[in-house]
C-alpha cells in the first residue's frame, strides 16, 4: 500500500507552546528574553486563520496546524506572560523545531505497508491514518481436514468400545490452520476403505486450497492413503517418508485441481489470490496417524505451507527462549529430531514419551529441533526452545 | 480439566506386529528363533475376541487393542512367516514392550489441562481425545475504545481539512485487544467537551469490562479527560503520568461499575467470569493522544490487563530475538525507554522519530526496553528484541 497523500498532511505542532518565526527568537536567553505579541490561538482540528508576522506569536496546542508565516513552535515551558497579550521567550528555536513536517509520517505515493506479510496492529493504524479502510488481501486458504482409520470416532462419542479412540487430531489441526491464517474445514472421519477416501478427496479437491489427511496409524491404512493420493495426480506424490522423528510416515503430494461435476463450486468461494485456473495443483499432506506425530509435522511443514498459499511469504516470528538442556538427549544422525521440553528457570527438561502420547505435547512448553548432523545433545547445551502459544 | 476416564482406555499397540506372551520369546535370536502359531488378527477399532494362549500370537496393527493373554507386541520386522499359520520370532520382547498402557496418556481423574491459560492446539486435541467437547471458559472481556480530540475524524474521511487527522489509534487498539483475547467495541470519537465524554463513559461503564481512551494530544484535552475520569470514581485515579517514554501522559484509573438506567444490559452479555456484582471496578486507561505513544503503552500495560480480566493469568509467550545494537542509544535514568528497532542479520537498528510518527512503528520489527536504571546502551550491546507479530 502506498500513501494516497502525504501524512500528516500539514505542518503539525509536537508541543504545547507558541508558533513563531524562529528568527525572532535568535539570541534570546533567560537574561535577555525576547518579547512577542500574541495575536491569536490555533484551535485543534481547524485551519489557522491568523498569520504569524515578525514580532508576533500564536498559541499552539500539541497536534495543531502551524499558521502561515511561522516556521517553529517554542514550548510553553520556555515562555512566560510578560503582560496581557505579550510573552517573553527565553530559549531560541531553529526553523522546524517543535513540529513534524507535512510529509514526515509518509510521503505521497510512497509505500506505507509492504505486501507479503500479515497486517500488524500498527499497520492497521497507519492505513487508517491514510484513509485506507479497505485493502486487497489474499483469501484465507480453505484447508480440508480428514481423519482416517476404522478406530477413530468423533470426539463427542460418550463411551468408547475397546479399540476405539476419539479424533483428537482434527480439532488441533483446525486450530493450527487458523493460526496460520487458513480456514479449516472438517471433512470428517473416513473409514479405511480406498473407494470412500478417494470419493471424499476428489470432492475436496474442487473446494479446497490445501488438503490434510491424518492417515491412519497402521501401515495398511497409511499405504492405502498413499495409493489413493497417487491416483488423484498428476503431478502426484512428492515424497513418502521424511527423515524426521516423530513424523516419519509423512506423505507430501500435489494433486490436480478438481474439475469434477460440481467444478462450479470453486467460483462460489470468491477469487482467492492463490487460486488461478491455470495455477499449480492442490498440496496434499498425509500426516501420521498418531496425533502427536501429526501435530509435530504439521507445525513444522504444514503451517508455513498454508501461509504461503495464503500469500504470506514472511511468516510471523515465533516465540522462543534460550535454555540449558538439563539432561543428555540421544538422536540419530541423518534425521531431524523434535523433542518436547518443559522450560523452567532457564532449564529445558525433555518430556519423554511415545509418539502415540498426546500428553507429551500438553505437558510441554515448547520444543527443540536437533539437526540432522547431530548425534545427540549433552546436558548443559544451550538450546533454542520454540514456545507453544 | 480432569480426564473423565483413563486414556487411551485400553492397552494399545504402538507397532505393527504380533501380540504375544513375552515369556514365549525369551531367549530367541536370529540363530535360534521361536515359533508361534498365529490364531487370528486384531482389527482396528474393535475389541479383540481371540485370547493369546501360550505358544500363540495374534496379528496386530499399530493402534490396535491388545488381546487378552498377551502382554507385549513383537514388531513385524523381527518376525517371518515360517509356514502358513506359523511365525518365527528372532528377538525377545519384555512385558509391556510395543504397547502403551491403558492410562499412559491420562489417568482417570487427573488434570489434563490446567486453568488460567489459553487453550493451545494440542490442548484442544487432548480434550477431544477425552471426549470433552465443551469447557467453561472466561468470557472475552468487552473493551470499549474511545478517541477524543476535536482534530480527530473517522478513518473513512476522504479529504482532510488542514489540522484534521484520521483516527489511527482505535483500529490498532482493537487489534491489540483481540490479540489479548478481548472484544474491542468502538465507542467512537468524542469531541473535547467534558460533558459529552462523561456521558459516553458512564454509558460504557455499564457495558464494559475495560475502558480505553486515547486522550487527545493537547494538554488541555488530557487534563479534561483526567477530570472526567476522576468524577466517575470511586475508587478513582491510580496514577496520572508514567515514567516511560513514549507514553508519559498515561492515566490509570478504576471506576465504579455502571449502575445506571440500563443496568440490565450487563446480564444480557452473559455471566463473564471477570464480572461479579460485588467485584472490583472497571479499569480505565487513558492513553496519550499520539498514536505511537498510545500503542507502545497499551502493548506494555493494557494487553496484560485485558488478559487478566479475561482470566488469563499466564500470558502467552511473545516472540523475541537476541540482537546486537548497531549504534549508541541515549536514555534518561529513572524512566523506562521503549525504542523501536529494525532487525536484520543479528543487528538491531533503532528506528528514530518523534512520538507523533506512526511510521516509526510500521518500519520496526520490534522493540527493546531500556530499564529505568540505565542511562543508555552502547553500540554492540546484546539486546532482547520483542518482535511485533
Amino acid at each position: 500500500m502506498r500513501a494516497p497523500h502525504e501524512l500528516p498532511g500539514f505542518i503539525r505542532s509536537t508541543v504545547d507552546g507558541y508558533a513563531v518565526r524562529a528568527a525572532d527568537t535568535y539570541g534570546v536567553s533567560d537574561g535577555l528574553p525576547g518579547y512577542l505579541t500574541v495575536t491569536g490561538a490555533v484551535l485543534m482540528g481547524t485551519e489557522p486563520s491568523a498569520e504569524v508576522k515578525p514580532g508576533t506569536a500564536v498559541m499552539m496546542p500539541t497536534g495543531g496546524a502551524l499558521p502561515r508565516g511561522a516556521d517553529a513552535v517554542v514550548m510553553v515551558e520556555y515562555t512566560a506572560e510578560a503582560m496581557p497579550g505579550t510573552i517573553e521567550v527565553v530559549r531560541p528555536v531553529a526553523p522546524g523545531e517543535g513540529v513534524v513536517r507535512a510529509d514526515e509520517d509518509a510521503r505521497a505515493g510512497h509505500e506505507i505497508i509492504p505486501s507479503g506479510r500479515t497486517l500488524r496492529p500498527q499497520d492497521l493504524g497507519m492505513l487508517a491514518a491514510a484513509g485506507v479502510t479497505s485493502v486487497r488481501v489474499y483469501a484465507r486458504p480453505v484447508v480440508s481436514i480428514f481423519s482416517t482409520g476404522d478406530e477413530v470416532v468423533p470426539p463427542e462419542t460418550e463411551t468408547l468400545r475397546p479399540g476405539q479412540v476419539r479424533d483428537a487430531t482434527a480439532v488441533a489441526l483446525a486450530a493450527l490452520v487458523a493460526d496460520a491464517g487458513g480456514v479449516g474445514v472438517h471433512g470428517g472421519i473416513v473409514p479405511d476403505e480406498p473407494a470412500a477416501l478417494e470419493a471424499k478427496l476428489r470432492e475436496a479437491l474442487a473446494a479446497s486450497d490445501v488438503i490434510v489427511i491424518s492417515a491412519g496409524s497402521s501401515v495398511g491404512a497409511r499405504d492405502e492413503t498413499a495409493s489413493v493420493v497417487a491416483r488423484l495426480g498428476p503431478p502426484g506424490i512428492w515424497c513418502h517418508g521424511l527423515a524426521i522423528k516423530p513424523g516419519k510416515p509423512t506423505l507430501l503430494a500435489e494433486c490436480a485441481r478438481g474439475s469434477g461435476g460440481d467444478g462450479g463450486s470453486g467460483g462460489d468461494r470468491g477469487s482467492g489470490g492463490a487460486r488461478g485456473s491455470a495455477g499449480p495443483g492442490i498440496p496434499v499432506i498425509g500426516l501420521p496417524g498418531n496425533p502427536r506425530s501429526a501435530l509435530v509435522v504439521f507445525r513444522l511443514i504444514g503451517m508455513d505451507l498454508i501461509r504461503l498459499v495464503g500469500g504470506c511469504a514472511v511468516p510471523p516470528p515465533e516465540p522462543s527462549v534460550r535454555a540449558r538442556l538439563d539432561r543428555d538427549l540421544a538422536s540419530a544422525a541423518g534425521r531431524l529430531d523434535v523433542v518436547q521440553v518443559a522450560v523452567s528457570g532457564g532449564a529445558a527438561t525433555p518430556v519423554f514419551g511415545l509418539s502415540a502420547l498426546l500428553s507429551v505435547l500438553t505437558a510441554a512448553d515448547g520444543y527443540i529441533v536437533i539437526p540432522e548432523e547431530a548425534t545427540g545433545l549433552d546436558a548443559g547445551t544451550e538450546v533454542d526452545v520454540t514456545l507453544y502459544r
